[in-house]
C-alpha cells in the first residue's frame, strides 16, 4: 500500500493490520506485530483503538465506507437498473482488486469474527447490501427486472457470488481474472433478473 | 485421520465438535470442551484425531462426503441440465437445513481455517464444485445453457450465492425460509444461464 509523505498514524496502523491479519490470521496476530509493522510503539495503538477486535472492525468499517462512497460516486448519473447493476459489479471487483490482503481480511477474517461482534456496529455491511437491493428494486419498479423476486434476497445472493469470486482471487487461486469474473457475474445476474421472454 | 474400530465414538466426537465450534468459534474452542460434550476422556480424542485442526477438517470432509453422496443419489435419473441444477440447489439447502450449527461451522469456521490448511486435503470442496460445473457443462453441451460462460466460474458463483444464503440462515437472520432461498436462487441462475431469447 502506498505511503504518503506524512501518513496519518491511524491509517498507517490500519494498513499494517491488514497485512498482519492476512499473513497470520486474526487470531494468531498480536497487537505488537501490528505496532512493529506500522513502526509505532505498542502503546500508540491503544491511543487509536481499544483492542485487536476494534482494529479489525475499524479495517472493515473504513473499507466499507470507502467502497460505499466509491459506489455512490460511480452510480451517480448512471441511468437504468441494468447499467447501475453493471457499474456496481465492476466497482466491487475494482475495489477488491486493489489489495488482495484487504480482500482476504474482508472475505475471510471478518466472516469468522462477525459472530463475536454481533453487538457491534455491522451496519456498514447492511448499507452495502442496501445499495444492491435498491438497484434491483428500482429495476423492478421500472419493469426491467422481474417482480416475483425478493430484492433483498437477490442482493445477498449477488453479494455471495461476488464475495466467493473475490475469495478465490484473494487466496491466490487466480484461475481467472477479475475482469472475467466481472463480465460473467454481470451476464448471469442481469439475465437472471429479466422477466421471462 | 485414524479410522479405527469404533465409528460411533468417532461420530460422537465430531457431532460434539460441531456444537462446540459453532458456540465458541474454532480458535476459542478447547479439545477438552469437545471431550466433555462427547462424554469421552480427553485422551480418547487423540485415538481418533491428531489435533483440533484435524477434528475441524474431519467435520468438513465427513460432511462434504455425505452431502456429495446425497447429491449424486438425488441426481441419478434426473434428466436434463435444468432439472439437475434444480435438484442440486434443493439438496444443498435441505442438507444445510438439517443443522444450523453444522452450517455455521462449514460457512464460517472452515473458511477462516482453510488458509492454514492449504497443504491438507481440501479436495472434497473441489469435488463438490465439480458436480455443479459438470451440470452446467452438460447443459452447455445440450445447447440448453449459453456457451460463452466458464462453467467452473459459474459453479463458484453459484456456490457463493448458496453459501451466503446459508450463512444468513445459520447466523439466525432468518428473514426468509430456505425454501424461498431455494426457489429464488434457482430462478436467477437457471434463467441467467439460458441463451438470450
Amino acid at each position: 500500500m502506498a505511503q504518503n509523505a506524512k501518513p496519518d498514524k491511524r491509517r498507517r496502523i490500519l494498513d499494517a493490520a491488514v497485512e498482519v491479519f492476512a499473513q497470520n490470521g486474526f487470531y494468531n496476530s498480536k497487537v505488537s506485530q501490528i505496532a512493529r509493522a506500522a513502526s509505532v510503539a505498542d502503546g500508540t495503538i491503544y491511543l487509536y483503538f481499544k483492542s485487536k477486535e476494534d482494529i479489525l472492525l475499524s479495517v472493515f468499517v473504513d473499507s466499507m465506507d470507502e467502497i460505499i462512497g466509491r459506489q455512490l460516486d460511480a452510480l451517480q448519473g448512471v441511468v437504468g437498473a441494468i447499467d447501475q447493476l453493471s457499474t456496481f459489479i465492476r466497482v466491487h471487483f475494482q475495489s477488491v482488486g486493489q489489495s488482495s490482503a484487504l480482500a482476504e481480511v474482508i472475505t475471510v477474517e471478518l466472516r469468522q469474527s462477525a459472530k463475536f461482534m454481533r453487538n457491534t456496529d455491522m451496519s456498514a455491511f447492511g448499507r452495502y447490501l442496501a445499495i444492491i437491493a435498491r438497484i434491483i428494486g428500482d429495476g423492478q419498479d421500472e419493469g426491467v427486472f422481474v417482480r416475483d423476486l425478493n430484492n433483498r434476497r437477490v442482493a445477498r445472493m449477488l453479494f455471495g457470488a461476488l464475495d466467493e469470486l473475490a475469495l478465490e482471487w484473494a487466496m491466490g487461486q487466480r484461475l481467472t481474472s477479475l475482469d472475467e469474473a466481472c463480465a460473467q457475474t454481470l451476464r448471469v445476474f442481469v439475465q437472471g433478473l429479466l422477466p421471462r421472454a
